[in-house]
């Protein structure tokens, strides 16, 4: 039964996390002003679906049950489904102007549906068949999953197990009957406490001597001995001021996490691999290159972008000149270049044994890639076109206050037909998505997230077949015969 | 009947074009030396689709006869079709490491499949009818059509009818009873004379006044009155050159010509629009549209560029080093970026009212934008990585000379196993694609054959739709309620 | 007599300015806590000159006086000068971290002293000698100017004269014995409330209707009926928190102002131009091309950022990699491409009629075009060796708390040899000049200050020769005999 | 005496050159036409010394005979001396629009002029003494000097001494009670056989087991046992051809040649680096920074370059358009942002202790590294303005034949009072500098002259104090106390 936006939030309220910030624990997540934007933007997902005009792009037909699910729980079934992925990342991420969460659940959700098969063939497990069962616990109660794979790492030139700390990957402490104990923690952890459910994956390839480390399970994002530390993000402080003004985005908005697992008990029926080493590569990889289509929802943002920046020069009656034409042109080519890789290693995707359809791992990598190039200069041009007023606009108490407001308004009136205060937000809007708390999503993010670039060309390395290049050279200048 | 290659050089045989290069006609236009690697370029589009491994790609099954044809003959019946088309592109441009010509073709019987349908629907003519007859006929004799729009335009700042001299626009010059008499010129007519059809379409959209500028036709390739005037390229003499050692590419090549209309007879049976003037803007949008993603092909030409510069790195034992490396993957990297746009353009593409699925017109301007700028980027990396030999080797005759040989085979040697023959080869084939004949395609070709960027840009700022943008932004910041 | 910045703080408590600030009027302007840093980084100036090593390119001598005096207010008598002045913007640059605000004084006092020169030799008016007399007192006084030239504008389409509201630009509301009453207001006023001095300057080139709009004078920062209102900065109010973990930046910031002008009367003898609508253009040029080389301090931000970057690598053990070193010599090779602008323009510098040195115009604007681009491609590249952990970072509470420290400790351990605390606060560096408080000058001020890149681009096509080059290109190909 | 342009022409026709080409020897090297225009190019260093207007920038006072010399001889005295050096480059870079080869002399005479100084300081030689009697004689007689340092360097992992070859870096063979036997090879020698001399220099730096290759000695460039074999350029045999319509730049061209030195000998007057092989790597350092400023002459070819650009837009009536207009601007920025770098490395150069000045090695390395990067999006940009028909246009035989010159006369006509002929001879133009023989010298050797691009960044690495860096960003963080 899919949720809607209302009944997501209060399923949210039943959980009870352990969730920090500001170094006290939060009481009331849902209702915290920092965290409720992100909340927002995950509700989001739940209101979309709900609506007939989207049904096609955000909901599914469970392989499964058959039922209507919403796609974020779906298995993808066809390249269709994988288009449609990238559709739904942009739809949400223009509608939503950040980074709206879910998408890791759904990626991770995917790559255990090609994993746990692919283990039972070579181990003769059973883990398909317990992920399905979890899977249809997902769908059926339509719930929010974090897929965490970042572990901290620690001395980044050794191996898991060579660390000093022997936590510094997610490990299995202790075995027992009913299940596992886990250590460890997961960083960097989009969405976490808006999730129903914690999805743990290894966080590069192993060798035997890691097993132990090999480890993927899913728990209840209220498990004991999980605990949260909120990461803090530019301008998040400005979520508790009195005025809404300075802003940018009154709704949305997303958020990070550091998640602590301290002897963690996971049931047996929750682990989907267990020092199968040999497959935490493949897992990994399935996982990334999934996640890297996901970006997708960044050409969303960018559609918030050029449509602020558009406005903004309206504002000031700009919009006319050449040069500024030329450059919402330029925002507009690249953001749809983001999207055209989104859309192609979804359509160049294949089935895989399991059945599940993966995204093209190529193309998704050469995707990302951009995603970690294109936005920053999306948003250098958007702060061309906005002015330098975007980060010397008085505060919104000036902007309210009796002695500074008028002179806020006689000075800073652009376009008659326009009140300052509508070029006020709109400034804010561009503040927020290029310096403020949204900056950390269409930014640092978008670097970052689902494997930073480095990460990326070393896949692209490996995938891009040099020796048919080769061949072909050779051919055609005669070194080697046709 | 889809021809063999053998078979199609024989078809050019029989034709008597009238082509004129350095001045002189041209006797034998199939054995040129100059020419000569364009028609093997061309003839490589009929000898892949004989073979049953690219049976998928190169072939397809025609629409009205239910035969196998040369998808250079088809009428797009799916967005399958349309990343076919795009794939085929790509094999082509690696197998011949340049133009191959003949996309042009498929690109204006589909514009046509699309237009002659509308202008029916309006004018209750009968175009589409004659055009499918015509579709008929290219089919079952597997016929290679130069599709031609570009015309010499004269003063840019006026229409048509403007002209001090008329013919500055193909136009109508005379009506009869069985056809019309048309003057005119098509520039930069790719592949012109390996064609047995030349496919005539407006090159602007136009106002009524123009109407005798408003049409479109098909003739064979030698019809009374054509005149063929070869454009040069760089290095294009090298061809002439006994040894082949300097030619970079042994095989293949591409053209251009101006081709000359003077007092030609247009039976009306070939005619596809006469005076529906408020057609001619869309049968250029559609044919931009198609043929811009049909600059797929140079990601082909790129994967030969990539190999040649891998290969040349090999040679001189520089490719270890991580800054080799790296340049290859952003070659790879940019090369994909260009595929990724082909490929989403066309699979977002739509069925059209006449059946035709027709590219994402959005999406393939941003997929030639980029190819109007990355190829330049590879092209710099290449001769990065190739080394300032590229352009200070000496000729082939200094090479083979008894006095100098020995020099060159004594200080050229790089690796030692490695021929000096072999990596004069290489170096020669990156100096093709970067400078020489082939440069002409894979860079100049590239930033404007299907329209020069700034018409993308201008597409581009047509069609996305930035009042829905800007409806996004100024709900998020609370200009507008949602 | 040169000020130390103990006697520079204590001149700025002798000011009685009246400045807003959320809202309120800010009661002690030099102990405020948003504002502190950004009086500290002045200060920095102060102080420097005060060092013997620094000397040569701190101070100067007074071609008035003949005393030793801050470079910041000293008439530029040579193209050393130039150069100097550029290498003290980037050594200040490098020792704050952003922007020390006091170069828009010099660059002003300089201008003027080559426009009012120029006035008088066409009006015989004695602006020069007053401008004289005023630079001695600013001289001798050591005084930090702030130099004010942009006006609102209102409706960018039109002049001075045609507003609605005639304060749109700043005015001569009423001529009186002893001087003038003028009204308006200057906008982004960088490093206002930090000045003793605020000289104002047209903002645009103007006609003979606008001539009341053709002034410069020169007022005490506290002149009855100044008012500022300051402007809000990316994490103002990070500054505001008990700890100063998460600030970055400890100790320095810049900040941003709207001055309002209400009925403020100038004495004659601080008038520099009155009228005199045929110079405003000149005093914009001039102005805006020393201001223009001033951004050489970026490069000084980016020798802060490169450092932090490296730390940051170093810290988490990745410095090693190919791929960082890379970018690092990237992020250098950049950032002295800018450096060589500044360099390049002040030794292309000429002696104007007045005897002071100004830069080479057309190379100012290349320097500043490169500085509208470059930092926001270092600032990308220093996220990428960042890392996600830059926006994911807990707060400082979070990490002095005892629940979550101890996680957060053992988690984001680096190497063994590098304490957390010291890896938190290059992180928050790297946030700071990225995205924070420093991000408002190291990015969009680099974009927006001295004119947005569309204004270099104008005096670009306006500087070069372009006759001569049609020349040369003519004579080479023989359309012209040479 | 400084020789006039026809003393020169004269002066070469007196060596005997042992010349190759197209596998034959060339007999008389002075009127070849392949090789002819770079001699024209070579002269115009002679004839522009001549005019009084650009005495100042062409001539130079000798420090050792105090008199006026041509400043390609000369050793620079100041860093006037070094930013004059960058100026004549570019002077003659737009007069010529190629390579006139005589900068490599001017940067190893001044190389030397160190290095031989210092060797002295530490092993009581007598280099400098020698050096400068044989300056004296190059000064004397206003010598053209080929400064060769790239050896052919076979293997690339293999130190000299270890090569399989020993003659793959050039080497003493044989020590004289007279002089030495010198075996190997330069490869890339710009201006080879228009030299009078030939300066060699060792080419990486060494260690004591190379002792014997670390030798530098000039010789007459037709001594007896030195061999040249031409390298091709793209396009050069246009040169050939009856008509100049096709070749673009109708006077000027570069060459490259491998000169084979077989047991070539050196009398002890003529060396002056002799086993001292701690010096190799400054000599190839010293001379790799000046000739890095030395390409400062591309801001001159890339004027001709803007000029063509901009002609070809007024020819065919778009030069109105803004975009075209934002195009030129842009190839006016990136083009100056070339000269900034040359200005500011000879800006800041220091005076060396044997009295010469040397530029600035950061910031010549910076320099050119953007001259690897920037000529190529010129000529992209030029590209793009200029149109197709760069590549399309048909042979100047075309032109002029009776049956096709009238077409092209219709056909190719721009702007009504344009002759088609100089429209053909712009286009021309440009594509000798984007495609052709100029091309050689604009895009390929931009990259690899002086030092290929990692060979920059290298030294980059190096040169920057990133301790320094660091410090600050510490400072400012609270890792480190002030």
């Amino acid at each position: 039964m899919m949720m809607t936006a209302t009944e997501y939030e209060a399923s949210l309220r039943k959980l009870s996390l352990k969730v920090y910030m500001f170094g006290k624990r939060v009481k009331n997540v849902v209702d915290d002003p920092i965290i409720r934007p992100s909340m927002n933007a995950v509700a989001k997902t739940y209101e979309m679906a709900q609506l007939p005009e989207y049904e096609d792009i955000m909901t599914a037909t469970s392989h499964i049950s058959g039922k209507k699910i919403n796609r974020f729980t779906h298995i993808h079934q066809s390249t269709e489904d994988l288009i449609k992925k990238a559709k739904m990342g942009r739809l949400l991420g223009s509608l939503t102007g950040c980074c709206f969460q879910r998408c890791v659940g759904v990626d991770s959700l995917n790559a255990l549906s090609i994993v746990t098969w692919n283990i039972d063939q070579k181990y003769g497990t059973e883990y398909y068949k317990r992920f399905i069962k979890y899977l249809e616990y997902v769908q059926e109660n339509d719930l929010t999953c974090d897929g965490a794979m970042t572990d901290p790492k620690g001395d980044r030139s050794l191996p898991p197990h060579k660390q000093a700390d022997p936590d510094m990957f997610m490990r299995v402490k202790e075995v027992k009957d009913d299940g596992i104990i886990v250590c460890g923690a997961k960083a960097h952890q989009t969405g976490a406490v808006n999730s129903h459910e914690i999805i743990i994956m290894p966080t590069i390839a192993m060798q035997e001597a890691d097993k132990d480390y090999a480890i993927s399970f899913a728990l209840p994002s209220d498990a004991e001995g999980i605990t949260y530390i909120m990461g803090r993000q530019s301008c998040d402080t400005r979520k508790l001021e009195a005025s809404e003004l300075d802003r940018g985005n009154l709704f949305y908005g997303g958020h990070e996490a550091l998640c602590v697992f301290d002897n963690v008990f996971v049931p047996w029926e929750r682990v989907f691999m267990f020092r199968e080493y040999d497959f935490a590569g493949q897992l990994v990889e399935k996982f990334a290159s999934y996640h890297r289509q996901s970006y997708a929802c960044k050409s969303g943002v960018g559609d918030v972008l050029i449509g602020a920046a558009q406005t903004a020069a309206e504002y000031n009656g700009a919009h006319k000149a050449s040069h500024i034409k030329d450059k919402i042109i330029e925002m507009n080519h690249l953001n749809e270049t983001l999207f055209c890789g989104a859309i192609a290693c979804g359509c160049e995707g294949k089935k895989e044994a399991s059945g599940t359809f993966c995204v093209d791992t190529l193309l998704a990598n050469i995707s990302k890639q951009n995603v970690t190039r294109l936005p920053y200069e999306i948003a250098r041009l958007a702060q061309d076109i906005a002015g330098g007023l975007i980060v010397t606009l008085p505060s919104a108490e000036d902007f309210k206050s009796e002695e500074t407001g008028k002179w806020i308004e006689k000075y800073f009136k652009g376009r008659s037909d326009v009140s300052i205060e509508d070029r006020f937000r709109i400034l804010r809007l561009i503040e927020n998505i290029t310096l403020g708390t949204a900056a950390v999503g269409y930014l640092t993010e978008s670097m970052h997230g689902a494997g930073s670039p480095q990460a990326q060309r070393v896949m692209i390395a490996r995938l891009v077949d040099m020796a048919a290049k080769q061949k072909l050279a050779k051919g055609l200048c005669g070194i080697e015969k046709a």
